[in-house]
């Protein structure tokens, strides 16, 4: 779909494998992504592309502007038992370029994540938004998001 | 698997469809729950468990003791590209039986969890629990999950 955004048209389609590498650099142009991600090594985000693609509970979303990758985010579909047998739609690893911030990509994408949400039956969409990012809150806020929740993360060690 | 709980004997076990009903009343036993939770109309939640059981990246458990059903949680497996293309194991729809809280039933079932996270490769374990579950927070603390995001929610309206 194609959403015109401060004057470009942003296109949001499926990711695919040779997004990969744009997508990473997109997860690190960001102060904790540049912690977490490193785009010398290709491999496990190559994997774990692959299981998100091979599954239809999870679609990754990449938004272009000129054919170039602007924002990206994954959303999942969850079912589960509680609040009478909801299907919760996720949203995870939320990233719009440094370049294009504050110009409605974010809004944009999760605007059409909310929508496809609502298409596929889900009663709630959730996400989780580190506390350090104090604008990304009330981002999240003024779509519609209630922040009732703490989020909590167990790091497992990696393998010896 | 068999833990000693305070004396008795808790089984964790993958729940079965018989165990909709007493999920359900579970699921209900709480103060919040019991505003989100029907136990008259149980149709959505064998949907809903039939979903969760046909999917291997979902494990619904059950917890008991001398066949009492006295415990739950749904344990879900969910690959992304963030953080180095990490597996997370996503926690949800923790109960215990106000009938023997604070027993050590909790501690037993997230311990499992989080091994089996680990077991199957996950880089991390996440939850999230509602900020008016004080107590509840502080025993994810301790189990040493720490509380670095705000979690947010957005409940759709369901069909007319």
């Amino acid at each position: 779909m194609t959403l015109a955004v401060a004057g470009d048209q942003v296109h949001l389609r499926r990711a695919t494998a040779d997004d990969v590498p744009a997508l990473v650099a997109l997860l690190a142009d960001d102060d904790l992504g540049a912690r977490r991600e490193t785009e010398e090594h290709l491999g496990p985000y190559r994997l774990a592309y692959g299981l998100v693609d091979a599954d239809p509970a999870h679609l990754l979303v990449a938004a272009t502007v000129r054919e170039a990758l602007v924002g990206t985010l994954q959303l999942s579909f969850l079912p589960g038992l509680s609040r009478r047998g909801a299907l919760r739609a996720q949203i995870e690893g939320v990233r719009v370029a440094s370049s294009v911030r504050s110009r409605g990509v974010g809004a944009a994408m999760l605007g059409w994540a909310v929508d496809e949400a609502r298409r596929r039956g889900c009663a709630l969409v959730q996400l989780t938004t580190d506390t350090a990012r104090g604008e990304a809150l009330r981002f999240y806020e003024r779509l519609g998001f209630v922040a009732t929740h703490h989020g909590l993360k167990l790091q497992l060690p990696g393998p010896a």
